[in-house]
């Protein structure tokens, strides 16, 4: 039986890919899941505040990742996951490829984003060379310390509920959701997902991102 | 012809007061003020990050003011309007009044939230003493430096936008409030307002939060 519920954020809760715009029915149908006795967890790479403010308002209860799993929030306590980054190197990376830092950087404490999202070689070596971690979520571009990645956040809010992976579902739309779908009995992937997570699914939507959603969890609560 | 919307969150765009829980409806009602082009701000006691991630994901374009008025957000550049407030105030605020700090404390500037959300005489008389401000919410206490309160946040906003309070409508449940119907045509106070509030709204709603603010809507959209 599921009792908790992972999912992404961008491009999963939203109307679509690319877009911000929460998909308001799949708000519901989380809520819909609250009150039925799966809880719902926000795994994203969005800073903690956004992403707590976004738990209450919704009404949630099953906890947050934030910062891409490196920062992990449930019932009133939050740990950090990650090594924390130095501000110069976040500085030095910015300036080496020319990228644009994103205005939350100011609230995160191990996870950095960055636009353009794309991600090259130089890169993973200039981060690997300063035990960093880069990553691209198709939205931005995310350097952390180690280990880094959703799937070291989703392991320790797993430990904090004490279940097991045969008790929680997920939902996602991108690379990043690949680590988090190894914690997951089911894994579902909306049906705009990157084709590298629908390889990953066991269940893949017939309805894009938030549409998406609602349908993945009407088949869990059946 | 109105052309922004300030809109209150606890206990306005929620399904009751005194709950984190947004009503989905409301949400629905000003993104539908924001395609009959009527943009929608976020005019709020909370940090910055909380606001401007629902802002973003609600899908609203008409700026922030968060912090209770301390802190300006539109179209890009964000404006601390009050004082900042040194650490050590805020710490000895807490340890005389015994008071609980909010978990967005560490995301502030100027403005810092406490519970319980109870104002007495001995805190108006410290602040005063020290040049900062202290008010209650009916949620929590807000400490701020000078000058405090929606007002001058919601100044600001309607300058950064260059439009005039005949072009202004507002919506809210409590005391703080009143500082921002100042900036108003149309003041719209829903049906579980604070009694304060009723007397200098305009308009006085049938339905009590989130479902007033749907009432709002279809009555500036009319």
């Amino acid at each position: 039986m599921i009792k908790l519920l992972l999912t992404d954020l961008d491009g999963t809760l939203t109307i679509d890919r690319g877009t911000y715009k929460l998909d308001l029915e799949a708000i519901n149908s989380l809520r819909r899941a609250e009150s039925s006795g799966v809880k719902v967890a926000l795994v994203s790479g969005n800073s903690y505040p956004v992403l707590r403010g976004l738990y209450n308002y919704l009404g949630l209860s099953g906890g947050i990742v934030a910062e891409n799993g490196c920062l992990v929030f449930y019932s009133g306590n939050s740990i950090i996951t990650c090594d924390t980054v130095p501000r110069r190197l976040i500085d030095e990376f910015k300036a080496i490829f020319n990228l644009k830092e994103s205005w939350q950087n100011e609230f995160r404490k191990a996870d950095f984003g960055f636009t353009p999202a794309e991600i090259n070689n130089e890169m993973i070596k200039w981060a690997s060379e300063r035990d960093l971690v880069v990553q691209s979520s198709g939205y931005a571009l995310h350097l952390s310390g180690k280990p880094g990645g959703k799937g070291v956040g989703v392991r320790k809010l797993l430990e904090l509920h004490g279940i097991v992976r045969e008790e929680v579902a997920a939902i996602g739309d991108s690379k990043t959701d690949i680590e988090m779908f190894e914690y997951a009995t089911i894994r579902g992937a909306v049906a705009n997902a990157d084709p590298a997570l629908l390889k990953v699914s066991n269940v893949t939507l017939k309805l894009k991102s938030g549409r998406g959603v609602t349908e993945f969890i009407d088949m869990i609560l059946r």
